[in-house]
């Protein structure tokens, strides 16, 4: 009745897995094991929608290398001191294409921060990531999260 | 081990790229496109939870053919004065159900809206929604909208 | 391109199926239905993160039969004096694993309250299940909410 789309049902619940255990990783507070879901080369970006619509290259973090990433939870965990929270992601809505060997994802993401007990809507936006198998993975090549509300920028610690 | 489903795998993914693409057309700003996601006969309406349940015909907005979905879109956009916004929805937990040639559809949807640089809770509910193959595309033939928290009429700019 | 995961299309599509049952029942207050949805022996508790992380036993609610499940919402229907409220449930980002005969789940969840009109973020947390097959049915054996946000006791009256 439909057509198949092109995308295959594996290909299609790999992607979703990869979602499943960023966002996991994450919110369990494991962020040691963050940057393994990158590629060793890779972009991570996170930035105001204004800045993405105009394409203006600035960005509140930008990294370019697994290693930077690497560099990024150490600072988190070892030099920022910050009163602890957690956080809670929801990844919806995935827009999938495929782009030669590697995937172009968008997703809608809103992730709700928890500080002495109390949530709160942190940051809502969405991503533009591009993923493709790194040996026989499927990793992030790219994950850029575009935000919809202001981030206040001392106050973004963890990555989204 | 589970028993295959009778609704086909290439089936459901294209119902979710339907919200993917419905939600990514909305939150993405370009509202041209919304109304070529429904049927040329179409149904869009978005009411309280209170009317639906008691089956009670007051809708907030109540269109009946993708005509007046254009209408509506040229109205936000050129008639209508209002503080800019942007919306992010999260739709999730679909229960789908075959109906003949159609699928019917339900889904809790969050949509959050983002004024002055401050994300809210704009609008909570659940859509019920009939699906069908237009052509060769899969499209909305209806779409109903219903909500859990009150909304200001006139605060309704862009559809839900 | 992407080796095939060993949970089989079909048994990720019923376990979503049963989420999206599970949020439907709750969400559209079908509260005698939601038992159902559980094993006759089975487990459901309901406790904060910091309990969970340190394994401390203590929960805010622990039920340990289908039975107790059906005296809470006796309980709720006929004994509990409070304000009416609605929840509106969004569960994502599924993280499934095959254990024996049975599915290890763990979700993000996010429930929406609306209240006289209003909704709030009410409770965000994890979901840690553990699913299998009860005569034709997918069913929960085990069901743990684990919440990230403070939940004030009296006020849980329905299910998470």
């Amino acid at each position: 009745m439909i057509a198949a789309p092109r995308l295959g049902v594996e290909e299609r619940f790999a992607i979703e897995d990869l979602y499943a255990a960023y966002v996991d990783v994450l919110d369990g507070g494991r962020y040691d094991e963050w940057p393994h879901l990158f590629f060793e080369d890779c972009v991570y970006r996170i930035l105001p929608r204004e800045n993405w619509e105009r394409r203006l290259p600035l960005a509140t973090l930008s990294f370019e290398s697994r290693g930077m990433l690497v560099d990024r939870v150490y600072a988190v965990r070892e030099t920022l001191f910050h009163e602890p929270y957690t956080m809670r992601h929801t990844v919806s809505n995935y827009k999938i294409a495929l782009d030669g060997d590697a995937y172009r994802v968008e997703a809608n993401y809103v992730v709700l921060r928890t500080k002495r007990g109390i949530s709160e809507l942190y940051s809502v936006g969405r991503y533009y990531d591009v993923l493709a198998i790194d040996g026989d993975e499927l990793r992030f090549r790219e994950k850029v999260a575009v935000f919809d509300n202001e981030l206040i920028p001392n106050s973004l610690i963890y990555p989204l």
